[in-house]
């Protein structure tokens, strides 16, 4: 390797930029990988605003590109089911998928991160530089500016291409916007009307957890919504999704009197298991929940978002961090198709990846409504049963929840078209009867094979 | 007045800000508007891409506020239908409405731009700098900082308020946008994959037009398109819209000779009319087509967007303009409403006006594909001959074009609605009967009032 050849920049070492980096690093690049924050190995992570993250096969696979995935199921607790809590303090277990070995596993975002930066950082060719947060990028000259935050000053790093993989936000994004008029980049952000807020809920005095642990807990009130997952050390780590407006939006519940009313009456059994309900809530902050969609995603074949920087979702298909790995795992393939001539290998990859980021950015909204709402939803419930019974049947039948989660060998897009498709079928059925037990399940199974697998 | 009383800060000297600023003025307000370009009375207009304008009855309206409205129309050229121009040489005329009365003026915008800076001017309460683009706006502080491009300094303006008028580029928009994740700012900027360039078509040497006066003439030729509108001065101005990429798009059309040949064989008629086709077409720039949406326009009360700012549109309705003129006539009702309550004017004006603007934005991108290719289609032609059939037959009867172009007294997203189930009625018509000849038209006029305007 030239030792005067400029380096692939990569911009923002989350979990993405960690993942990318340490990947083109074992392929010999040399890498600059820029960091805002500081070592979250050396601090810990920002708290108050982690919803936890939930790693299913798509990321595991991707993991392996860098040969983590193993050691990231070792720091994670596996979720067999949501459990569904009432108001009247029953619940209903509904497993994500009728096959055992099909469940997603509950992930502190800072440990896999930590995990990452470590693969990362045992190439020789791969340089971290944290405490530098990218001010602007020119793109004409591939360039981009930094500033080092332990002595202020502004420097300016050459690249051979650079990747934005600086989430949500993006610096390098912004660069795109800023020249917008000219590369004609499409771009937009819409928000929910609905943010969320960070709770938690301690272990038990010996360590266990307060409530069952191998699974994602809801509680589902139309317009409210609370959801825990389990953490190692005893605890969950709990969300509340409420609207910011209206009665018992976080603009409404200034006053803990109200707070406390609205929780003991809404989320009883919720509200018993969190003591520290009040000050959780007034002391973190309410996050936004923002999908972002542009494009193009590459600038003359000299830069590259990828991650949260070209496509933030919003979290509730659990598909965020698995969809940005699979950037990755993507953009790797098309290397081994193309070779290291970035410009082809970039155009193939937006040309290849962006329907997916698409797909799953809708799928994840219809599933805000799916968690909120239908879960609690008669038709739904049926239909839910339904399911869980030909996927304990048939091995070649999966839910569309297990399309996106479990069948990687499907893209995001395709697992729409046919998940919209089946459950469109299934609900028609569910409205029309109430005994599913009834239902010829081989004849339906290969209805629905024959209707829209075909 | 307060003579320390801070000033509504109105930036952007353009269409909008200069007939905004001149109302509140008139109004009694003390108003500062800030322009980043010299003032066009001194240099004239920056040329090679302005597209003209086609001003009509909601542009009148609005500028009637500031008694400019008949002024205006000395400055215009009356245009009443669309000249069609086919391959094969011939044209049809094809009036924008069966009644006489109703036209659009063709004018420039300088000249426009001139005669509401003077209307501006008039008031001593309204004073305007040139020259002095806005760097940035701060929200919270309600403050401005420019820069006076006469000595380089940078300066910071305190403000009562803050208008941002400053088009599509805007730089208020802009710190709205950077502020997005806490407030919630929805935005969205998408591109057609067609770009403008501008041309000319000069007088005789009499001074009279080479080609008929009181028309738009459009050349479709379905993914190419070509327009000109008539100027006092006996020119045309001439657009065309192209693809950017494939055969004969902008960056296809590199060879001086190609473009001959191109458009010898598909404009053949125009293609004579401009022996400067050549160093028009190399000389001046491509503009790109986007449509900007956002919202909300105004931040805690103390800003607002307005025109451009607020929503940019393609330029195929001929609305742009009038939309931006009418913004300033429905803001203005709302201080007639409210009074000087500017968080309340703010909130309720983005209330009333958004879902027009919206309106508007997507007719203007339906238009594109109507103008450029259904205007030589058979049943769209036939269409058209039927519609003009029943505006001269009745004084009930309007085209959805006429809806949006010539009755203000709906708004455009009523006009839309109700245009486009009219549209859809007709066509249906219109593919199943050849002769129109024999249709009822008391019948039909009868039937779309029940089915339609019910």
């Amino acid at each position: 390797m030239d030792k005067n050849a400029k380096p692939i920049v990569v911009i923002g070492a989350g979990l993405c930029g960690s993942l990318l980096a340490a990947r083109l690093a074992k392929r010999g690049q040399k890498v600059l990988l820029f960091e805002r924050r500081t070592d979250i190995r050396l601090t810990g992570e920002e708290g108050g605003r982690s919803i936890n993250l939930a790693l299913s096969i798509r990321g595991l696979n991707s993991l392996n590109l860098v040969g983590a995935d193993q050691e990231a199921l070792k720091m994670a607790i596996p979720m067999q089911a949501r459990m569904i809590h009432f108001k009247d303090g029953s619940t209903r277990w509904s497993p994500y998928s009728g096959r055992e070995g099909d469940y997603i596993n509950s992930i502190s975002r800072g440990g896999l991160n930590a995990l990452l930066l470590d693969k990362a950082e045992q190439n020789k060719n791969l340089e971290i530089r944290f405490n530098t947060p990218c001010l602007s990028v020119d793109i004409e000259a591939n360039t981009a500016t930094f500033r080092d935050n332990r002595n202020g000053k502004t420097f300016v790093q050459e690249a051979s291409v650079i990747i934005g993989t600086d989430g949500a936000g993006s610096a390098v994004r912004r660069s795109y916007l800023a020249r917008s008029s000219s590369s004609l980049f499409n771009y937009s952000q819409h928000f929910l009307e609905h943010g969320y807020k960070e709770l938690h809920i301690y272990p038990n005095d010996d360590g266990s957890h307060k409530i069952k642990k191998n699974c994602l807990h809801i509680w589902p009130r139309g317009n409210y919504m609370v959801i825990a997952l389990p953490n190692l050390d005893g605890s969950f780590t709990v969300t509340c999704f409420f609207p910011y407006k209206g009665a018992n939006g976080f603009e409404e519940l200034t006053e803990p009197s109200q707070l406390f009313s609205f929780f003991k009456e809404e989320f009883p059994d919720a509200f018993q298991l969190m003591p520290n309900l009040i000050s959780d809530f007034y002391n973190n902050p309410t996050g936004s929940l923002g999908t972002i969609k542009c494009y193009p995603w590459t600038t003359n074949g000299n830069s590259l978002l990828m991650g949260d920087a070209a496509h933030a979702i919003v979290p509730f298909y659990g598909q965020g961090m698995n969809c940005s790995f699979e950037d990755v795992l993507v953009f790797d393939q098309m290397i081994d198709e193309y070779g290291l001539d970035w410009a082809t290998v970039f155009s193939a990859y937006q040309n290849e990846r962006k329907k997916d980021t698409d797909a799953i950015a809708d799928l994840a909204i219809d599933n805000f409504y799916e968690m909120r709402d239908h879960v609690a939803n008669e038709h739904f419930i049926r239909k839910r049963n339904l399911e869980m019974k030909l996927e304990k049947q048939f091995d070649d039948y999966y839910s569309k929840y297990s399309l996106v989660t479990f069948r990687p060998d499907l893209s995001y897009h395709e697992a729409m078209v046919k998940g919209r498709a089946q459950d469109e079928y299934l609900m028609k059925i569910c409205k029309q009867t109430k005994e599913i037990e009834n239902i010829d399940l081989i004849e339906l199974n290969r209805d629905i094979k024959q209707k829209i697998w075909r």
